[in-house]
């Protein structure tokens, strides 16, 4: 795979350029092309955060590039909360469809799979149960003590575990330890867990439209009212639902809060408007004449509901209520790149902001950069490509 | 009753000092003493913006202060959505609860009742059926040809409509024109449609937390996302609930998408930070434990669902999202004084921002000032005493 040699590489001098050289010929065979697979991480057992123990547990995982000898070139990504391992690639050279941030993960890119050998996990209790790729332990998993699948009785699963997931699996692959630590919301949550709890193994972390160091008490409500459509749904009943009619109502209600709730006001009037949803129906004469942006919503959150399981909804609501670590923040060495949304309604830049001050007070080297676009919390996957230098000068720097 | 001259009366010279205390003095057996009373208007036939005919309309209303015989010195409140015409004064004289905006409507106060004669109406529709005071005629009320509830077979009503029932009862009552029609929230867009449908009948316009000349798309989704927990209820039924189980469970967990929306971090953080609900009950260690402010949301939401009639709150949330003056806007004359909350992440300021161009291109004086609080949209309520001098100001300025 030949790539050009960009600035950042010839400000490096005739040295490193030399032994970039080298490693991109010695890597020629395994280069990565951008075809990916999911593959399997398996534990007999696992202990959570609360103290529970999770049998069998086994999470999907990609990986792009090739780990050096020295285990030390590795970058871990996190996935939001919706999301899943899928963060670069194609599963097939005729898919167009790419992982979310495959916009800076790939070969000569700002995380650049030529240098680094990515690594992405699916979380636990992770939504994507019916998608066909992600593999994924939680309550909608068999409980291999009674042969049924868990529903609410799964244990309550926080970042934390998710991360110590991550941190089994490094360790299984020979990682010694992560250049960087990403990810996108929830995911830069895990970053930011990372810090807090392997501060020796992670040299940097970048936590992109994340909420900083902890859930603020007004994200802990959001989390609630993401949830109470699916309590509401008749079908849920309790979180037994498997093999029977799901809540998918109440799980597409609830999707539609995610969907709406990640976007803005820019995002719906440049493709929107006040525009009806069919011609001829106009909104003011009957009740059921909608908008247009009421049926994309509609649609568009009853698509995603069909993927996901709603129970798995549930605990990571409750994961990121969870989540603080508010309590270990001296613990956090790594140097910071923090990423938000400037029209980011769901994790507010404030967030993010108000924790400057105490990590600079420790010490910890920060930079803020904001993605300045009016698309709301998406901007952090969808225009993500705009703080592609900035994510590359910060993989260059001294940790 | 006696009251202070302000720096703006003496400002006006001596001889409407003079006017002043005369006025003072021919007024003083009938001066607003805070007690109110809610009186109620009827329509025997109503046509809607939309052509329908709404039989025997009742709202309620409530006024402060006295007429002037020529009939122009009202001030016309308009109330917010989950609101009454209760804007201020108290039912009687043991009662400590006071009008929402008694901050600012009274004796001396901002919209001084010692000058003008204040009205507040019950929309259409309004959401507090059950509070005993209110008085509406919406989706919960008889209607007269099937001696039935009407239930979602009531028409469609909108801002407009809200505004041509204040209109009807303004020409009943002698009002001549209108000094200011104010408002918050959903009272600002009725306050921006009066001056879009009658330029003629109001000098100036005080839009408080208002969306500016229509319903942003944004918005719009956002109350397809309010209503949208009513309609999983099983209890809702289509509408047809009245005289058996009500959609309470629906109606409530749409109180708390109002209650949270209509709030921020700032307010979150000050009233309860990250502390558990019930002392022992780390929610860490089950998902039934809950964070402070999920059993404060559910709580206050449910409180108020008791107050309200899940229909009528279907009807709001159309009547917001039908709401723009965009295709009147050359009809509007009115001196505005838009208010905004600067931590509003249901009104955005921004919505407000954006209209300050147009209105001005047409020559309307425009002044637009922000709610320097924390709290988020209710500040637009919580802080109006933050206003009073401005407002003050505004309503002596020469319309």
């Amino acid at each position: 795979m030949v790539r050009p040699i960009g600035p950042m590489k010839l400000a490096l001098g005739a040295l490193a350029l030399g032994a970039s050289l080298f490693l991109l010929a010695a890597r020629s065979v395994s280069a990565f092309e951008g075809v990916v697979e999911k593959k399997v991480f398996s534990l007999p057992s696992f202990t959570t955060d609360g103290g529970a123990t999770i049998k069998n547990l086994r999470v999907g995982y990609e990986t792009y590039g090739t780990l050096d000898a020295a285990g030390d070139n590795a970058i871990l990504i996190c996935h939001f909360f919706s999301g899943n391992s899928h963060a670069a690639g194609r599963y097939s050279k005729d898919e167009t469809a790419r992982g979310y941030w495959d916009a800076v993960i790939g070969a000569g890119k700002a995380i650049d799979t030529d240098r680094y050998f990515v690594v992405s996990v699916d979380t636990l209790a992770n939504l994507n149960t019916k998608d066909g790729r992600t593999v994924t332990t939680g309550p909608a998993s068999i409980d291999p003590d009674t042969g049924k699948p868990y529903g609410m009785r799964f244990p309550v699963v926080t970042i934390r575990d998710f991360v110590n997931v991550q941190k089994a699996l490094a360790d299984a692959l020979g990682i010694r330890r992560f250049v960087a630590v990403a990810g996108a919301s929830m995911g830069a949550m895990q970053a930011v867990e990372w810090g807090a709890d392997y501060p020796g193994m992670v040299d940097r972390i970048i936590p992109v439209i994340g909420v900083g160091l902890e859930a603020d008490p007004y994200l802990v409500a959001t989390m609630q009212l993401w949830a109470a459509p699916i309590r509401l749904d008749p079908h849920w009943n309790g979180g037994d639902y498997y093999g029977r009619a799901e809540p998918l109502e109440g799980l597409a209600a609830a999707m539609e809060l995610v969907t709406v709730g990640a976007r803005s006001p820019g995002w719906a009037g440049r493709g929107f408007g006040r525009k009806w949803a069919e011609a001829g129906k106009n909104p003011a004469q009957a009740f059921d004449n909608r908008y247009a942006i009421e049926a994309f919503v509609d649609k568009a959150a009853r698509e995603r509901a069909r993927q996901y399981d709603a129970n798995s909804f549930l605990y990571l609501t409750k994961a990121v209520q969870l989540f603080s670590v508010a309590d270990r923040l001296k613990r956090v060495k790594s140097r910071i790149l923090f990423i938000t949304s400037r029209s980011d309604l769901l994790a507010l830049p404030e967030y993010t902001r108000k924790t400057i001050e105490p990590l600079t007070a420790q010490q910890v080297p920060v930079e803020y950069y904001e993605i300045d676009e009016d698309g709301g919390h998406v901007d952090g996957l969808l225009h993500i490509d705009t703080m592609s230098e900035t994510i590359r000068a910060f993989l260059d720097q001294t940790p």
